[in-house]
């Protein structure tokens, strides 16, 4: 038996998408700058892409930008709505538990002189709309704020947030870093009151190396890479065509069926959660109920460390990661859990548990057996 | 028949490329940052790849930059060295010639206050190594020349350049634009005292959306895209790994039988020519001998525009560019065209021709054929 269960780190490849790719690389591999048919055709694919991708966002096709993947997306959301509105202030509100790819660009902003604040967030990750009320001020030019945290699966109030942010200064911008959370929730940027989503595609089922950026039409983004004037000058660089019409893919077959695949996840992370809580000294951070993802758990587990644990894990083929995975396995503090409030003796006691809509029941069981086997197993190692 | 000879634009992914693309989208799909053997297998595709290319370029594996691509690499190597070396000046040299990647960056650095010295090319599209040499002052920061001319395949004197540049003022940097010319020449950064090359994978057979920048060990260059650290913080992203893997595969088969396919190439070219000299009208633009890159061919028509001749040429299957492919399709006066001082006339009548390893001698003698029918009607047509 084998369980992959680190699908927030990243997901195999739908066939859907793959099948694409394939035809991509070797049959329509024109580029779309070219004026003849072949290059037509590789138009084609990339605006079929877009016209599926913004249907799911109930978006318009012109305010998606694809880029080579979420991180780029964020900091070309930062970068570029931060350098076009100059005028807006030099203030940013955002939250210390934010992906990387938000996080060490707002740092450059503050060498730069921008004053951050950093939003407190409460023992399940979550932001308080009166503190982000009091936060934003005459001159914050740009507010970012996670959608689903990607260590521990905290849903952030992003609807609430962004209407409290346009009421007390409607030049805010609101950019939302929604990688852990499209495909999984519906997401209506333009009703919803987001200037920016930042989205990756090997999230969803797509190939890595691409992603996009939803800027709301009429607010002003400065390109983040610049060349030969692609996707209206937005982002130049010939277009990764079978990767962005793979992700087109991808993205429509997340929305395909989608109550019952979320349904299928939630019931997942149910089933697992109901395993833990029969496991002693195991503790389960992040939200609970609709302020929990449905695809992402966070187990701390008193006196295993972390790596410890994942390998004990991979020994029985199931695969997850200690904190994130995305921060290039560096042993660090998550500042996630710090930011929650995570007892010392846990911090480095934490992995990660990440499903997607192909986990099955049996790879769930199979990881709760498993873990009910090991826990008091390496408990007994540590402690002596 | 068919002849796609637009190979400058983009080329049809290798097999092995494309063989390395499927395992990795579905089997081998972990993150390289996942501490477990999934994630541990990605590293080592990456590594892998790293490997081969560097042993192309006689480089070592720390001074390859994995990118997303040509345009990507060529803003990291402007934007990333010259953020991290101020106190080198503020002053730039290149030429009118360079592609829009090089050359829109450029103009963003002039907006911030650089001066810009353009060399003067002559009418193959040379640069002269004594303006070069007068050029490059006590404060010039970055000099960038690309190896061969997208639009007419001129190869600019790279290796004399790099000398007179580092004779001149050690400390100036040298990047080169080698796009065009990685897989079609021999290029050893290193020993040639070239700081910063940059690469694309589409233009050799490997996906799009993957390219790589060479960074000469010790040469300071700022991050372009910030995040999780990944690439020793170089850049940061979840590594593209099939198509990194995928470039690593199309760059060794590059450099297989290398001489052989040069030889190829040439050949192809030679024969071409001889059927371009037969036509009358025809003006063939861009070097001699060892000057002209043996893939690309620019060929103006007195009295037939660009537009025309491309689309009666596609009629017939035969794909080539009006100018250069790579400026998303945008009807523009070509900066190399004018550059290198083409008659007015000839401007809008311009079209590349490029070749590859796999085109055929029958695809150029096609090629030919259907220009000598094609262009006297397409005169006649345009004088009534």
């Amino acid at each position: 038996m084998q369980a992959y269960l680190d699908n927030s780190a990243t997901t195999r490849c739908c066939d859907r998408a793959k099948e694409r790719m394939i035809r991509l690389l070797t049959e329509d591999y024109g580029n779309p700058s070219s004026l003849h048919v072949m290059g037509k055709t590789a138009e084609d694919y990339v605006r079929e892409a877009r016209r599926k991708i913004a249907k799911t966002l109930k978006a318009e096709e012109k305010e998606i930008v694809f880029t080579s993947g979420g991180t780029e997306s964020n900091n070309m959301a930062l970068f570029g709505s931060l350098a076009a509105n100059p005028r807006n202030g030099k203030h940013i509100v955002t939250t210390p538990i934010e992906h990387a790819s938000v996080y060490a660009p707002i740092c450059c902003f503050k060498e730069q002189g921008y004053e951050i604040t950093y939003l407190d967030v409460d023992s399940e990750g979550k932001i308080s709309l009166s503190q982000l009320k009091d936060a934003v001020r005459e001159d914050t030019a740009l507010v970012s704020v996670m959608m689903v945290n990607n260590e521990i699966g905290t849903v952030e109030p992003v609807a609430a947030a962004a209407q409290v942010i346009k009421e007390k200064n409607p030049r805010t911008l609101f950019h939302v870093d929604a990688i852990q959370g499209y495909g999984k929730y519906r997401i209506y940027p333009k009703k919803t009151g987001i200037d920016l989503l930042s989205v990756s595609g090997h999230k969803i089922h797509a190939p890595k190396g691409v992603g996009f950026l939803y800027i709301k039409d009429k607010v002003k983004v400065k390109p983040f890479v610049y060349g030969g004037g692609q996707q209206n000058g937005m982002r130049s660089g010939t277009e990764n065509v079978c990767g962005i019409s793979a992700l087109g893919e991808a993205a429509e077959e997340a929305y395909e069926n989608f109550d019952q695949k979320a349904e299928h996840m939630a019931q997942l992370r149910k089933r697992f959660l109901c395993g833990m809580a029969e496991i002693p000294s195991v503790l389960v951070n992040g939200g609970r109920g609709a302020d929990a993802a449905p695809h992402i758990v966070s187990v701390s587990i008193e006196g295993v460390r972390s790596e410890v644990m994942l390998h004990a894990l991979e020994e029985k083929q199931i695969y997850v990661s200690a904190g994130s995975a995305c921060s290039s396995n560096k042993p660090a503090v998550s500042r996630t859990l710090t930011g929650i409030g995570l007892a010392a003796k846990y911090l480095d006691a934490t992995i990660r548990f990440s499903f997607c809509a192909y986990t099955t029941e049996e790879e769930i069981d199979y990881a709760v057996a498993v873990m009910k086997e090991l826990i008091p197993k390496l408990q007994k190692y540590t402690h002596h």
